[in-house]
C-alpha cells in the first residue's frame, strides 16, 4: 500500500489517498492553492467555476456529518454537483460488492469520490480499480489515515508559523487509535519539522514511534516544554471502558490541556484540535476558547485545503479569480 | 429574551427569531417583498440570483421534513447553496456543545442558519453568539415560537382580506401547546387586527390570554360567530393519552371544523391550517377541500415569505426581476 | 389503470407511469433523445440548461439509494434543483393523506415528482390528482411496474443490437415478483421483438405468460438456446425462506448464469442485469465481468434515458448542445 498509486505516469497527483509519497513541494503547492481559496470564502459570492458540470460523490460507508459537510461545502464552492451517499456496510454485503457499488457510480460518469470507510485501505482498493478519469479522495479509512486532516493541520501551522524548520510540535492524546495522528506525523516529517513529540499514557502511545523519528513522553509538562505547536487529539470515551485509561477525571488531570500546562510551551505556541472537542476531558474550555487556540481557523482552512486538493487532482489550476 | 437581538445597531433586521419587537412597518415590508416573489414561483425559470454564492445551512435538531423542504426550496430559488444538517440531540451531548457545532459551521464561512430545535430559545442562544456576518432564522423552537409560520399566515390573510383593521380572527384548537398560535397572536396584534379570539376546551386554552387582549371561547359556534378568518391548529394525537381531551370523536364533535360550524362565520370567511392536517379530527375534509379553504395557498405563500425573510436579512433588497 | 393518463389531450407524453400505451414511435423518440444525452455525460461540463429553474422532487416512500441517485444525477445534469424526500409510510398515515403530501409539494410550485412506493398504482393515483403543470415519473410501484428500467434496458439492447425485429430475448429468474420483468416484457413486445422467453423454476414463473405471447422454460440451457439477449433478474434472498426456491447453491446450479450456460446463447449474445447483482447466486462473476456483459453500460444508459424522459415530459426538446 504505497502512495505511488496516487500519481499518474507523468507524476501528477491523481488521487489523494495518503501523505506517504507526497514531496515537500507537492504539499506546499497544495498550500499555495489553498491560500488562494481562503479569499474565496471571504467574498460576497463564494463560488469559483473550477468544477462546474462535474459530479462529486460523497461516498460515506461510515457516518460523519462533520466531515461530509466540509467536503460538500468545498465541492459546492467549486460549483460541482454533489451527491451524498450514505452506504451502510450491510448493503454492500448483500451480494453486491463494494467495487460493484463504485463501478455503478463510475458508469454514471461521476468524476470524484470522497470515500470514508471504517476499514483501512478502502480508498486504495477503490483507487486501484477506477478508470483514469475518476479521482478518489480518502476522507478517513479505519485507523490508517486521514490525510486531508493532516493537510489542513499543517496548512494551519504554516499560516501561523511560516516555516517548519525550527518548529517543535507536540501531539497529545490517543495516538494509538488515531488516524489523524498517523497522517499528521508523516506530513510534519516531510515538511522538515525540527522536532515531533508525542505525549500520552503508555497504553495509548503508538507502537514503533522511534522509527518515525519522534520522541515519546508520558509526562505532559515535560513533553510540552518549549514547543511551538500543540495538537490535541480527541479521546474516544469508549476507551474508558477498556483498560487503556483510568477515569475521565484522572485523564484530564494528567493529559487534559489546561492554561497551567499550556504555560510550559512557548508563549506564542498555538493550540490545535481536529474536533469535535471533549471539553473538560482532553482540553479545558479556557484553552479551547483562549487566545492561543487556532481550532476554528483550522475549520476555515479545512474548506480551503479541500477545495485545493479537489481542484488540483481534477486537473484544474489555482482558482482563476473569476467568480462562478 | 427580547426581540431586540434581531436588529443591528442601525435598526435593520439581522436575524428572524420572533414576531416580538417587529413593527407593523417591518412586517408589511416583508409582505411586500414576498409579494414580488409570488411571481417568481409562477415563472418558467423559478430562480433569482439574490443569494448566489451564499451557503444556507438547515440546522435541524428536531426532525421536520416539511419545514426543512420549504426552506430548502426557498433558498434554492434564491440561488443559494443549501446544506441539510440533521443533528441529533445526542451528538451535541457528546462533549461538543451546541455552540461548538455552530462555531464550526460559521468557520466554514456559511451565511445563514435555519434553526429548528425542540427547546425554547435555542435560536436566540445561537444568535447571541454568531459573528456579524452570520444570520439566523428561527424555524421553530420548542413550544415558544414559529415566527415564519405566523408571517405566512398573516401574509395569506392580507392577500385575501386586504387589511387587518376590521378583521375578526378565530384560532381554534390546542392553543396551550402551539408555538404556531403564540407567534400568530403576536403578529395579528401588531398588525392591528380588530379582534382575535381563541376557541378550545378549557384544558387546552392558553394561560394568560386576557393579557394578550384576546377573547376565549369554549363553545365553538359562539366563537366563530361573525369571524372573517378561522385558523385551525393541528391537534397532537398524543394529547389524547393525557387528560387534555376526551376522545377523538368527541373532540371532532365539539371542535372539529365542519361545514355546519363554518356557517357561523361570515359567508366569505377563509379557513387556514398550518398542516399537516388531521382530517376528521380537527377539520372535516369538506371544509379542508372546500371553497373557503386557503390551506394550499398558505403553502405557496410560505415559500414566498421565506424567500422574503432570507433576502431581507441577508441584506438583499426585493428581487431584481432578473432571472438567475 | 390504463396508460392513457400519461398523455395530454393533444396526445403528448405528460407523465411517465407505465410502458402500457406507449407507441413504438414514442419509445424510439425517447431513445433518440437519450442518444443525444449520452454525449453530455462524456463532456468536460456535463450539464445542459433544459430544466434550469425547475424543481424536481424525489418522492421516495420506499428507500432506494441507487434509484434515487440515478434520478438525482439526471436532474442535476439538466440543471434542475433537486429536493430529496424520504417519506416514511408512517408519516402519511398520521392523519395527512398521501395526496395532502403531494398537494403541499405542488403548492410549493415544484414541477416534477419522481415517485417510488411499495404499493402498485401510487404514481397513477398521484398523476390523477396533480394540476396540469406538474409531471410524474413512476420510479417503481410495488410489484407492478418499473418503466424507466424497462426503457434503459431496451435502449441498451437497441444500442448493441440495432433493431428488435429478429431478436430473441430471454429473461431469467424471479419473474413472479419482478416489476422490472413486467415492464420489460411490455416494452419488448411493443418494439416488435421477435421472441421473448422467460426462464425460471415453476414456482417463480409469472402467471398468464401465454397471454403475453412469451415462451416459458424451466430448463435454462434450453431457454438460452440461440438467444441474442439475456436479462438476468435479481433474486431476493428473502424468497429462500419461503417455498419458492430450494437452496442458494441449487438455484445457482440450475439458474445461475455461468460461462458454461452462456455458451448456449448466440456467440455475440449480450448479458444484462438491473442490479444490484447477487454474484454467485443468479450470476457468476466470470459472466458479470466478462466480455458479453453490458451491465455497466446499462447504468450509463440509465442516466441518459432518465434525462430524456424528464426533458420530454417537461416539454423540452432534445438537448440543444449548448452547455449550461
Amino acid at each position: 500500500m504505497t502512495g505511488n498509486l496516487q500519481f499518474d505516469s507523468q507524476g501528477r497527483l491523481r488521487h489523494f489517498l495518503t501523505i506517504d509519497g507526497l514531496s515537500r513541494e507537492t504539499i506546499h503547492q497544495i498550500f499555495d492553492i489553498a491560500e488562494s481559496f481562503i479569499s474565496v470564502g471571504e467574498r460576497e459570492i463564494k463560488k469559483v467555476p473550477l468544477l462546474r458540470g462535474k459530479t462529486v460523490v460523497n461516498l460515506f460507508f461510515e457516518s460523519s456529518t462533520r466531515t461530509r459537510t466540509t467536503f460538500e461545502i468545498a465541492a459546492k464552492r467549486l460549483s460541482a454537483d454533489v451527491i451524498n451517499l450514505a452506504v451502510s456496510a450491510s448493503s454492500t454485503s448483500k451480494g453486491e460488492t463494494l467495487l460493484d457499488t463504485v463501478r455503478n457510480l463510475e458508469a454514471m460518469h461521476t468524476d470524484l469520490f470522497v470515500v470514508r470507510h471504517n476499514q483501512s485501505g478502502t480508498a486504495y482498493l477503490i483507487a486501484e480499480h477506477v478508470p483514469p478519469h475518476v479521482r478518489i479522495i480518502n476522507a478517513g479509512d479505519g485507523a490508517h489515515a486521514h490525510p486531508t486532516q493532516a493537510m489542513l493541520d499543517t496548512f494551519t501551522i504554516r499560516r501561523h508559523k511560516g516555516s517548519f524548520e525550527h518548529l517543535k510540535v507536540a501531539i497529545v492524546g490517543d495516538l494509538m487509535h488515531s488516524r489523524v495522528a498517523r497522517s499528521l506525523i508523516r506530513a510534519l516529517n516531510t515538511l522538515g519539522t525540527s522536532e515531533v513529540r508525542v505525549i500520552a499514557p503508555l497504553t495509548l502511545l503508538p507502537t514503533g514511534h522511534e522509527s518515525l523519528g519522534i520522541k515519546a513522553y508520558t509526562d505532559m509538562r515535560e513533553g510540552l516544554e518549549g514547543v511551538d505547536v500543540i495538537v490535541m487529539l480527541r479521546l474516544q470515551r469508549e476507551r474508558m471502558r477498556g483498560a487503556h485509561i483510568p477515569s475521565e477525571q484522572e485523564y484530564f488531570n494528567l493529559y487534559g490541556l489546561t492554561l497551567d500546562k499550556l504555560a510550559c510551551a512557548k508563549p506564542d505556541a498555538i493550540v490545535m484540535h481536529p474536533g469535535p472537542m471533549n471539553r473538560g476531558l482532553e482540553i479545558d474550555s479556557a484553552v479551547a476558547d483562549g487566545l492561543q487556540s487556532v481550532i476554528l481557523p483550522q475549520v476555515t482552512n479545512g474548506i480551503a485545503v479541500r477545495m485545493a486538493i479537489m481542484s488540483l487532482i481534477m486537473g484544474g489550476s489555482s482558482e482563476s479569480g473569476r467568480p462562478a
